[in-house]
């Protein structure tokens, strides 16, 4: 007899993309702010450092949610509070999925769905975008529940919030939304949320609050489902010292509003760079590029790898392959641009 | 249609013991350490509230696996850094419970086995513990998985290690020994994972370590065992500010043990004058004590919090009710007692 559940011996575990834990490297392939955190997100870690941590935090994380139900506009009980959104697609995984449900999500996409629907053991199945980089009407057809990142990585690509709603409409089971990278793009799906119970929203602090090293997301929904949420997520999903970064960051519009612009216009610099450099590159919504190429790429993403610029090469069966390059600081992207001229 | 599996529709959420966000409570209920964590760890969190938080943190926390390695002597790949020891438990249901299988634990023990039964939508069994507090021979029967606190909550009881390492032996699941009192005890069972890989230990630094407000814990298996949590584990599961924090605790062995000292020495007088107000008090090897009593007891509970003193009152079906008091500072316990001789 196996130890674990045969899915589980079968799983193939999610890998993430490489993180050097040493420096010197130019980092364009986990999507990571290139800009510091708030500084009031820093000063919020520093002041909590202190005696107080021998306590438990809030199981509810009440401060970092009345800070995000001011900054977004919807009422603090609609929001979950997560280990990272990857705790909150893990949690309504565990909420909605038994053996016989099934998953379903666009391909390509983000590679841990697939990963949780595999640890759930319940069923998964990838439908194609459409050709305008959309879903078709039925996307949702028999699943209890569907995931769509909007902005969709690695592709950069939006679908408009009303489409989403539609679909979340004409659904059986819940459409989650992840938004990871919305912050990137112009509209969100949260101030949909209640106009149909079945459109959750999950969001990160990761990107454009440069806090990935602290572990902070969370989700939107209406109360009623998000009081089951909190009954399945483990009872302290989040620290005090994370919760009172992630309250301070959230509040802080100025310095985000500063730093999505820089990120913004460095990203229109990337898109025409690479275009002249014969890419074909999708507009972005988001802190990456999708960098397609008519010559094989995987060479160009160990040629970089050689020169210690790391970006995420993507191969997929049915639809080919492509570089995702995050948005990095002016001068990483110059050597970037400098490293591509000289091997292409 | 409900979104949700059957088994969440039904659950009744694990209700931990109260986190009241203001002050002046005497908070002797949910067994945090009373006395402040080491100033080195304190010091690493200021350390890590810097402009690296916008990167990712080491999925698999490698500075904090090399400490605990350092401390406990065992090989870093056998641990697995986790958000909290709930954590550690949560990744061992996923993994090893699917819905036919068995998840068995004590009783009277730690309330959350059931909780993590029933989100894992397995079957579930509560086995008695021997009248000398012990586990029968035939305790991990038909168990895919089994969980023993050691030291027990509520009771504070300790089974010896090489008792479990025989039912380890004897089992066919894994024995999971939760070891998040372990420190206030006398012997660990860690040592004995290298004996069968069928014993598993969690442990947490929310109490021993006074970083409950930090989420972190771990588990120790063997390494072909371990590497199968890591890909069940979310990717980025501890943040780079706990990994830290976490590091610095483990490896300040002065600070660890002169809190751990005074914490044992007040546990002594607090045993005695329970037992003198009349209290049936069970040795403990933890921080907290279990106190039972003729007479009922809800009414202690209730007449302490109207003094702002809070402990835990338990309940049990078959095997009564007490009271579970964690073990404060002389100064709150001195309250507590003054509180107690008023009202009995």
């Amino acid at each position: 007899m196996s130890y674990f559940r045969p899915n589980i011996e079968a799983l193939s575990g999610y890998v993430p993309g490489e993180q050097p834990q040493t420096s010197g490297f130019v980092k364009l392939n986990t999507n990571e702010n290139p800009y510091p955190p708030s500084p009031k997100a820093l000063e919020a870690i520093r002041r909590a450092a202190s005696e107080r941590l021998r306590l438990y935090p809030d199981p509810v994380a009440t401060a970092f949610r009345n800070a995000a139900s001011e900054a977004l506009g919807v009422p603090a009980d609609w929001i979950v509070a997560c280990n990272g959104s990857d705790d909150a697609l893990t949690i309504l995984t565990r909420a909605c999925l038994s053996s016989d449900d099934l998953l379903v999500a666009p391909t390509p996409s983000y590679g841990l769905y697939r990963v949780l629907a595999d640890i759930q053991g319940c069923r998964f199945e990838q439908r194609d975008w459409t050709p305008g980089g959309g879903l078709s009407e039925d996307f949702c057809r028999g699943a209890k529940l569907a995931m769509v990142p909007n902005p969709n990585s690695p592709t950069g690509t939006m679908v408009r919030p009303e489409e989403l709603l539609e679909l979340a409409r004409r659904s059986e089971g819940l459409l989650v939304v992840d938004e990871a990278y919305v912050d990137f793009a112009d509209r969100s799906c949260v101030p949909l949320v209640a106009e149909c119970e079945r459109l959750v929203v999950t969001r990160s602090l990761s990107k454009s609050y440069a806090l990935a090293g602290a572990r902070f997301g969370f989700l939107v929904a209406q109360p009623h489902l998000a009081a089951t949420f909190l009954k399945v997520k483990d009872s302290y999903n989040t620290d005090a010292v994370s919760i009172a970064a992630a309250a301070a960051a959230i509040l802080d519009r100025e310095h985000f509003e500063a730093t999505r612009a820089k990120i913004l216009a460095t990203r229109r610099r990337l898109e025409g760079a690479l275009a002249d450099l014969g890419f074909d590159v999708t507009p972005s919504h988001a802190n990456f590029v999708w960098a397609r190429r008519k010559t094989p790429l995987e060479p160009v993403y160990r040629g970089l790898k050689d020169r210690n610029i790391l970006v995420r090469y993507f191969r997929y069966e049915r639809h080919g392959e492509g570089l995702r390059i995050s948005v990095g600081t002016d001068s990483e992207i110059d050597q970037l641009l400098a490293a591509l001229r000289e091997m292409l």
